[in-house]
């Protein structure tokens, strides 16, 4: 029984699409894009200014001192945070992406990496996501690298490691429906 | 719906347990250490002298030309595979081992590896399978390298690929009866 | 020609050694331990009380707020930072570990990573750090993981990535006198 | 003091280059495609069709049996490793590629990764390979593919682990001169 599902996702995998409907199956709330659409509204910035310096964490080698202004990324990455925790105040809720594991580390969170091999994500690149077939392998590679550094600056594991999550799931061996009943009843056992 | 399911297991993920009862409960055929007594019958060896150099490849930079003797752990190895072929005629089969997902490329396998964390995993090597406390961490480690050496050998495929293997489990985070269930279901499905 | 040098290394990789012997040959300052007990002065604490918390980065989901506490462990790293920028200041000094190179961004740092297989550093383990057999493998695998995840948590990239680091070097196979001259020259040239 | 050297390379991580220019300095004969060459002369078959076939390990579950054929592809390779064991009658022979470290495994040979930021081995995929720019990184990572497979199955151990390599260099932060010169001098100590 796991009333949080936190799922991190290689780019072009289908972990977002897979993600939606197991919220549609399981009726838990998803927290992805909205998280951002949220942090707009409470600090009065617009979308563009947020989503992209949003899992953009800047790479500081002090802790901040009492009294140290924090940057428009850290203002971000705060109240992210702040949504999450508070979306998890009531159970039954989906994260993808921002290392949602380790800010509710406290809580009994199902860690989901979804990953597909190469072929199947660039398939997914150019005919889901529309991305232009001389660009697709570099919008893979650069968006892999941005969640691999963002989750491994929050948590100290790698990016997609078998001993820090729960299960690895390969979208493009198993098919998104077989992933989607999969996790349902993982959820509800 | 998996007529086939292969497994790769780190020492201590308790593995062979859940393959054990997975074969149970989807009324399976478990091919495991079994392999190797039956490898024994048909060559008219002793067990001892089998397991010894069962998952033992040589390394041979060369092919065998025509003509030319084959080691006693190529034979062993040839008879096992035999026997997994032959295992595999009748739909309904568990591999444990012996990068049987290879063997049986011509198959649809649910491919499956299993690791735990490293405490998860020594807890069992001391309780489960009784090695002493001081010689642990070393089996395991052994076992493991053994076992990657082996399956990349055959596959040419790095021991515990998320591209490769189509679930990756962590049965030290989803428990043992988790782990039957949820492939259970993903084998019926 | 580097006038910095950044070292990482695995537990009983023998990289600190090798590290004060190239230290004698370039008459460059090296900054390890002594990162610690420079810490401890500064700050007024003993230096058990630092060490026990030196590369224990506390995991933060937030950013500090103006005003709000450092814990004693960002504390003491960010004496640490202060005390390795300072270093910094004259060229010609060597850092083991702390994630220096990440501090030491804007310099031109000769990045370099020492592993050796389990073997060779089990067997300095025992024999130089003097660690009990039974304990052996348990301390280095612990130390490593600290070591991977303080890393990870302050550089956003994999411990031991061949992509970030400039030179992996296994100190088991090419012996230490062939490290410290390999280095040695390629600071000079 | 080595009398081999063998090289493993990422595409467009300037290996190759590398390697040439050392075998100039140290005096040193050089095992490339010039093998591939060789085996032509040696099988009376035309460059086409040999290169197609090179580093193009089938994979066989299979031991062959004696009486059994060999494949073509299993041909070139044996013909392949006579031709570096030959070459390695004499001291002094650099190699690329065809996990030549396993072929000469009661050698004491130099055993070198290179690789390289994506962005760098990209730059020289376009620049010095020549290939054009909406094909760079397919083609990178087919090759890269390729060579990982045949390594892992003709030695059982990772591609580019640090623990069976000597050294990993990344070619992009050192540079070519500097790589040649680390080499030469580690080669000649």
């Amino acid at each position: 029984m796991y009333d949080y599902i936190t799922i991190e996702r290689k780019y072009g995998s289908g972990g977002h699409e897979i993600a939606e409907k197991l919220a549609k199956k399981l009726n838990y709330r998803l927290y992805d894009r909205g998280v951002v659409v949220e942090t707009c509204k409470r600090m009065g910035l617009s979308y563009d200014q947020v989503s992209g310096m949003d899992e953009q964490t800047p790479i500081k080698a002090f802790f901040k001192a009492p009294g140290e202004q924090l940057s428009m990324e850290e203002k971000i990455y705060n109240t992210e945070v702040e949504i999450i925790r508070e979306a998890a105040e009531q159970p039954g809720c989906i994260f993808v992406g921002r290392c949602a594991s380790e800010i509710l580390k406290d809580k009994k969170c199902l860690k989901v990496f979804f990953t597909a091999d190469n072929d199947y994500r660039k398939d997914r690149t150019l005919n889901v996501e529309k991305i232009a077939p001389d660009k697709a392998e570099e919008v893979m590679r650069k968006y892999d690298k941005k969640r691999e550094k963002f989750f491994q600056l929050h948590s100290g594991e790698k990016w997609g490691s078998p001993e820090y999550f729960d299960l690895i799931i390969n979208s493009g061996q198993l098919g998104e429906e077989a992933c989607v009943s999969l996790l349902e009843s993982l959820a509800k056992s």
